[in-house]
């Protein structure tokens, strides 16, 4: 005898029980309906891609992260004998590496991985698709990505993004609209006070070179600046200490920069640099796109916003709530990416919204709802009417019922305990001498005896 | 400069376009409504799997197609120095084993699979939260699947199963039930022809002994007869010849079996036999349970059936359709599966139906739609008029429209010419003057000139 199996789901993951999977639904439904009104067409792509698509996309910790599949067949073998003379080196094992450098060992042992977010993948169906896509092309997609990360609140190994991106369009109302989707999203979902901060990608790098840091240490400097409203002006000083900022340039950028500081000052302070200039005079015109419309109120000019510099060329934004610490998602102007696919520079932007703290956000609101599984119970007492069950459901579905047949015949009692603990609304009890009776949760003292199909189906809702 | 990526989906693997996307959805809501309204409830469990949920539930075949994931970081350099050692037996490190015997590489390598099926999840399921579950748990879910099997015509590596289950009865209502919304999702998909092939498990036992052979030879000889109607009872006993079945129980069996052996030949046949007695009366039992309703007219006894066998223990069933030689999908009656997982006994039925199948049978007939991408373009010609669209479009949406917003000034010959190749409907340009500028696809020789946002609301579809 085997030893008991594990039936938890594995670390990370969840198994989503009925209740789950329509609040899940029902929230996707509301932000797929707001991405096809603003006009973007669905895209699917794969659950795995090549590991040299995903490798070198996100950054050394993202190719960390990455799930890959084990190769399979001979292949594998081959591969554990080559990557058995790499043990030596554990790090060149665990990375793993395509491209000019020399061979690692993942390669060998791998060959796919499973989807990291949704931008890598629309990137290559453009370069691969893009004679039959339009030339703007507007598109949204809702899937799961899957990161090797440790698990937190509101973040698993397996999630749901929902993007919406505009490619191959370097105006600014691709920004505006992906904004606008986005906060109309928040609006339908509930989350009347949550804002989108915004800043750009080259006034983050005006910034450093400002205070008179090497544009080589913008990186490290700004992902500490942006934890100043989690650690305070004090706890970035001491982390800039720590990677050796001198102490002058900490002054001037935390003098010039931080949650309050309004883009007036910003653009006071760097009069004279083109590039600062440049990315003032896109937020502004941004900002001016969706004037007149709600998106307006949630943009909230944010000096500090970084969102990890990664692929961003441009304008960026990211979703705060009062309710919760970190982001609801986050996106911006990416020119670079698509290129590296397609071989030619094509310009794009987009938005992510994370579905699984939306999620949590919302349970926390108690504003997950929850539908009856079935609009009535059809069952028996009677033994011998179990099967006529079948055809009488049948017509109750035709009518365009959602019907639960219960396929043990039990007491009027039981059946009636079982509607209740489902939640179900209603019980339909077919008896011996061929009659129909009807007992609602809404009056649970109250049964009713139909004669007729028809008598029961006009009662039904 | 690293060599040029590939950009096409990894083998056996789709990037579906708006308008496949489009069509997938149609044809799974669908499928997910008539599920709903036989009182099914939506489950979804995660992509991957720990490898001993898997490993052994799908025969040797199976547990060399599943899709394993590396181990990351520390475990998998242990796993590769181990690994290395097996490399002397490249079957045990292909084929992977958990549990009793000795470890295989695999193990060492990988931890977790992708799903394989969405069985094996339901009853993984069904012993972590029974408790939380009603005792007869109807339950569908419509999920990806993934195998590592050679891609051919509507088989891919990655592909959708729409599976209905009832857990926790061992009434024949169960097979009635799934049986019954399977046959209502192919009428409303508009299979008229399909019929839902029927047999049992305990009968292919039955014949089997009937004919002197001993169970041990059940597997490879139902196999063999399974192929009758694609290769011929000559090509049956060529196979079963080189299998060494005797000439004498080969033309016994064929004799009996065939695709127009009535039930009631078996029974003469068989009579006399309680196991072959039992499984007639239910398959009976089933027939007389769906009588009064569609699936009446699909379901039809072919005593070649065969399910691979597997973890059948009762009916098996079949999707069958003239317009396609393989299988639309399948199902049948599964005691011992669930209990693998909880301990104990649990009786269980399920069908399930394979969209891709269906997908390339409703392309082949011309049945796949194409929505328009939107219901109306937003544009201008003039530049000074790009940022009034912004608002012009949120009003538009704000009356339930879909609207895709044209983010460059053009001519109105050349926005009138991407709205045609786009398939949209209705062209809306903003002039300078403010009016507003309505050209349809369906005339496209008059344009209108609307003043006000109200006019061009309610002419707009």
């Amino acid at each position: 005898m085997a030893k008991k199996l594990s039936t938890k789901p594995p670390k990370g993951t969840r198994d989503f029980l009925p209740d789950a999977v329509r609040q899940r639904r029902r929230v996707v439904e509301v932000i797929r309906e707001v991405y096809e009104q603003h006009g973007f067409q669905p895209l699917e792509t794969p659950s795995f891609e090549r590991l040299d698509t995903l490798l070198g996309k996100y950054g050394d910790e993202g190719d960390q992260l990455l799930f890959k599949l084990l190769r399979r067949g001979q292949a594998l073998v081959s591969g554990v004998r080559d990557a058995a003379a790499h043990i030596a080196d554990p790090e060149q094992l665990i990375v793993g590496r395509s491209g000019e450098t020399a061979p690692g060992a993942e390669p060998l042992l791998s060959d796919f991985g499973l989807r990291y977010d949704l931008t890598v993948p629309l990137a290559r169906v453009y370069a691969q698709h893009g004679g039959k896509l339009p030339a703007v092309f507007r598109r949204y997609q809702i899937q799961p990505v899957w990161r090797a990360d440790s698990p937190g609140k509101g973040r698993f190994r397996e999630f749901y993004q929902c993007d919406v991106d505009v490619i191959g369009t370097p105006s600014l109302l691709a920004e505006a609209e992906v904004c606008g989707a986005v906060s109309e999203c928040l609006g339908r979902l509930g989350f009347e006070d949550a804002t989108i901060r915004l800043n750009h990608r080259q006034l983050l790098a005006a910034f450093i070179e400002h205070v008179g840091l090497p544009l080589s240490r913008e990186a490290e400097v700004i992902v500490a600046l942006d934890k100043l409203d989690k650690i305070g002006r004090a706890g970035v000083e001491a982390e800039l200490t720590a990677k050796e900022v001198p102490a002058e340039a900490q002054a001037r950028l935390l003098d010039l920069v931080n949650e309050d500081t309004r883009l007036e000052q910003i653009e006071a302070a760097l009069a004279g640099d083109p590039r600062a200039e440049a990315a003032i005079a896109e937020l502004r015109e941004l900002l001016s796109l969706v004037a007149d419309t709600p998106a307006a109120a949630r943009l909230r000019f944010s000096p500090t916003l970084a969102r990890g510099l990664g692929y961003y060329t441009g304008a960026i934004f990211e979703i705060a709530s009062p309710a919760f610490s970190g982001s609801l998602g986050g996106g911006g102007r990416y020119d670079g990416l698509i290129g590296m696919f397609s071989g030619k520079p094509v310009p794009a932007c987009g938005f992510s919204i994370g579905l699984e703290r939306i999620l949590v956000l919302l349970e926390e609101r108690g504003q997950a709802t929850a539908e009856p599984r079935a609009d009535v119970v059809l069952a028996t007492s009677s033994k011998a009417c179990l099967g006529q069950l079948p055809a009488l459901a049948y017509r109750l579905r035709a009518a365009g019922l959602r019907v639960e047949l219960h396929p043990k015949a039990d007491s009027a009692g039981r059946l009636r305990k079982w509607t209740d603990d489902a939640g179900v609304p209603q019980l339909l009890r077919l008896q011996d001498d061929g009659q129909l009776n009807l007992w609602t949760r809404a009056d649970p003292k109250t049964t009713d005896l139909l004669l007729t199909l028809d008598q029961a189906l006009s009662r039904l809702r």
